[in-house]
């Protein structure tokens, strides 16, 4: 079976995540050290996803690398913040004052330092605010244009660090600039360096209407630029960021075989928002279901698949997955 | 294990259905004959249901009802056409013409009595063309009334038949009045006749953004209200009338588990659509899905699901349905 | 022309919501004092929506009240904090623990009280919390009628306080038991007291999949059942809460008609949510969309609106509304 | 004011179109010679789109030509048949039958000779069966490659002929694999064709959750791809082809701004499918809209438009369209 590499955002493990109307959140805090502790209970997560300003600065930086080294996680990916802050609220990189989008970038840069520090070789880049609410707000293709000039400024800046795009249709803006896998990947023909990727986010797929195994394949296709892969499920509409699976069992089993398929070695990182749960054992489950269905999967046999590629028979497809689930 | 009963539309294993861009349908077409024959090959399926018109009429009831018995396949349902002639085209029982309301009633009288003739003791009425389309073009009220009158005087002519009204919430009419199953739980406490219940159809559910076991769970607390189920799956927005299962997995295990725990007794009909696949293949697939999933249902120890129930933690369920599917 | 009576959350003229991401909140905040002042400000709005906890406790009741009394505001409903606080987290009327549940109806009691006092003869009741996020994880029947006990015991409580209840589809539970116009209306049916009703908030149609002008036929056909309206407006999937009616401007249109047709003579409280917006300002664009939308509607001919119910004919009402916008 | 080019499908003005459920269509059947009567009647109408074998065959094509020179209807496009027979259903250029894609590209090259000598300088390729429907039955990469290559040879058969793709998310597939502007601009950019190009249709874009202006938008910045445009509207989920703008009247005029900036000279071609109502009317209604909006949007200042941009200041732009609208 393969060995997939799991990590985590340190967050998924805290219970104290705000929403619209429990600002306070509906579990109870934890440290960051506390934090850590819990991840590294989970024998299977090896590494960690760390957001800037909620967890890691400049400042704090050497502390937090202590605690990965003292836990064996390894710094996976670092997440810029351009979406917490009220500077950002209005866009980043497609901020209409020039100002912020300097300072966008200037983040950017200072964080992709700082990754080296850590021996990290990737931020994920997630333009959340980067986009608009009504019509007739946005000069779309000014827009557009800024932001493919702040992250090629960014990706220029130092090679040896990866950006990895992290796609989503909506929230917190309306309507997000980079909205599907074939935005970002034409984004990325524009931008047009070799150290700038994609995250695919399971969750975001569905909620783009997008099917997750596709937008491996687009990847793959053009211009084999999948870096990072995020991992839960949701109800079709909105990113709830559920366990991994609990919803989608045949597409992610789909999305696990064309990851394969595509010689996919990175990460998989969790990106649960489990409010109610305990965001630990919620992640243990996560852990369960990845295990489970990366199982099955190894079962499927690859020459037999080709075949039914030629058929496309969906009634084999069908009993296929069915056999596989339940006998 | 439980032994569900199963049956099936006489059209699911034909091929000629069209859709707006195949006028001519996708695959062949099967005779009437044939077509009881492709059904009866399948051992676990033991009744049919009928669309009038298409399949039945009056006239040929006689002969319909001798290819049954030959076949060992039980009338379970007749479905009056409310719906493929240009009268009904803008509403049958909410036509604004009072003839055309009037005739809606007549041809469902006259097909209760074909029913009793058939030894049948159940009409599932589709309301698909009882809706309406844009803004500003219906009389809500008075169209919803017409409803409720047309259905209770079909109610009243005989007391030994059932009507199962099948709700969906769009197609024909881009937005029809039966939508989902409150709006037809709420209709029917209006109504008022102990002979009408509901038809829940698994699709129909998820593309009105409704759970199908909270669906299981309302007819039984409203009325005990549940009459006919049929199933199939769907992408989340479109009835697209898939092959049972293949999209909510765990949707139908727990739609199954509620069917039981509310003491179901009824039938299974598949209402599948599957234009590129052989119907009856298909079917025979729906089938196998329906007693796999029936039989990891039954795994489920009662006692321990009210535990859980009281506990609320879905990191629970979720070890639960996960260790059912896979280990 | 029609004479709208128009009230607002106070929150609605803040600046400091959390979201999942922004947990500072996008702008600024002001106080209490300062949000009166800005809603007074607004000539035509005359009264106010009150959340407890985060804007009225019996504590500070009468300072609330004399603020109102100062801005020449009514109180025009209380909306109880069922949803902010952690105990509420997995349910308030519908939680597992039989403490949280009489806490429920406590706290709502109180509210009916304080109301009392304040001249106000509402509330609003948005149950939020009550409902369930996986498959499996809740017992349907049960939880609803634990959610008719809890609201049957308050509306018995004292009658001369309505009750109208927010039913909203989803957020922040994933599953909302009171999720559209149907559920709420049979759900009322069950209660069956004078004193409970519905708000119908423009938006949560939208993202049930429900025509808003139907929701408000439907109250006024299964027992005049609608006690107050929320406006505002989005993209269809989400509560995104946006200035009213810049979305949908032909159903917001049909909504009034209805609203004048059905004889609603309640208030029209403005619920947005417009983060990266001054509050104040987009709120008085919400009053100029009402009344701007009011003065065309009430140029619609009753008569000949009759008479194009009668037809069904779609060009006939394309071409009054447009002629209406246009003309 | 901008002097719009109107065309039509001619199928838009018959009544005989069928669906699902009503296979005879829900009006009459008209001739051809009465189709462009029909249009022909319509004064702003000065162009027809023809689907071949539905209207236009190399042998039938003299006579359908004169039929447009009697009646001063410039053809404007042909729609190539890749759908409608048998032997389409499970793929045109995207079969994993290599005479079947053979066939999808060899139909393609007659209609481009064909429309050469009826003096129409673009066809409209839509890839509606070019998908795929359950997970695990296709394979996605090589797929995508086919519908390059078949594209790529066509377009280089003659370059004097556009092809103007038209996208669209789902129908008749479950998926389709040019599902929206920027899957279709990425396959653009492989495909490398300066003939080839895309049709917007604003209902798909509706559809595919994409804001129509952001559409527009992305076809400039990414190689001034934009050929052709379809107007319609719906209700978000499915391709309802109602009358133009009947629903999305702010994203409409969105979406006519965003043409006159990017200089879109080409034809506004009514892609309606109004089953219930009589198409000839329906159509005048979708032309009258489109007039009053055109007219709307033409007194918007530009230079405002520029400043507005700048702020991002969505009250402002509420503002903007209401007076537009209303004063």
């Amino acid at each position: 079976m393969r060995k997939n590499k799991y990590c985590v955002e340190l967050d998924v493990v805290d219970g104290s995540f705000p929403d619209r109307y429990m600002g306070c959140g509906y579990g109870r805090e934890y440290t960051i050290p506390e934090m850590f502790e819990r991840i590294a209970s989970i024998d299977k997560i090896t590494g960690v996803e760390l957001v800037s300003n909620w967890q890691v600065t400049p400042e704090n930086a050497p502390e937090i690398k202590k605690l990965c080294d003292d836990h064996n996680l390894e710094v996976v990916s670092i997440l810029p913040d351009h979406f917490s802050q009220k500077k950002w609220g209005k866009g980043a990189f497609t901020s209409t004052d020039k100002n912020i989008r300097a300072d966008a970038v200037q983040v950017t840069k200072t964080l992709m330092d700082l990754a080296a520090e850590m021996d990290c070789k990737k931020l994920t880049i997630w333009n959340g605010q980067d986009g608009y609410d009504y019509p007739f707000t946005a000069n779309y293709m000014k827009e557009l244009e800024w932001l493919q000039e702040g992250i090629r400024e960014c990706a220029e800046y130092r090679k040896d660090i990866q950006l990895a795009i992290e796609y989503k249709v909506r929230e917190p803006r309306l309507h997000c600039y980079l909205s599907n896998v074939y935005s970002t990947l034409m984004f990325l023909k524009e931008v047009n360096c070799d150290n700038v990727g994609i995250t695919v986010d399971f969750g975001h797929c569905i909620i783009a209407h997008e099917n997750p195994a596709e937008a491996i394949a687009a990847c793959k296709l053009y211009g084999d630029k999948l870096f990072h892969v995020h991992v839960n499920d949701n109800f079709g509409v909105w990113d709830d960021d559920c366990i991994t699976s609990t919803e989608h069992v045949i597409e992610t089993m789909e999305f696990m075989y064309w990851l394969k398929k595509t010689n996919y070695d990175g990460w998989f990182s969790f990106d649960h928002y489990t409010p109610r749960l305990d965001g630990r054992d919620a992640l243990i489950e996560g852990v369960n279901w990845m295990e489970d269905i990366t199982a099955l999967v190894d079962k499927i046999d690859d020459a037999k698949m080709e075949e039914m590629f030629k058929n496309v028979n969906a009634v084999e497809m069908s009993k296929m997955v069915r056999e596989l689930l339940f006998h």
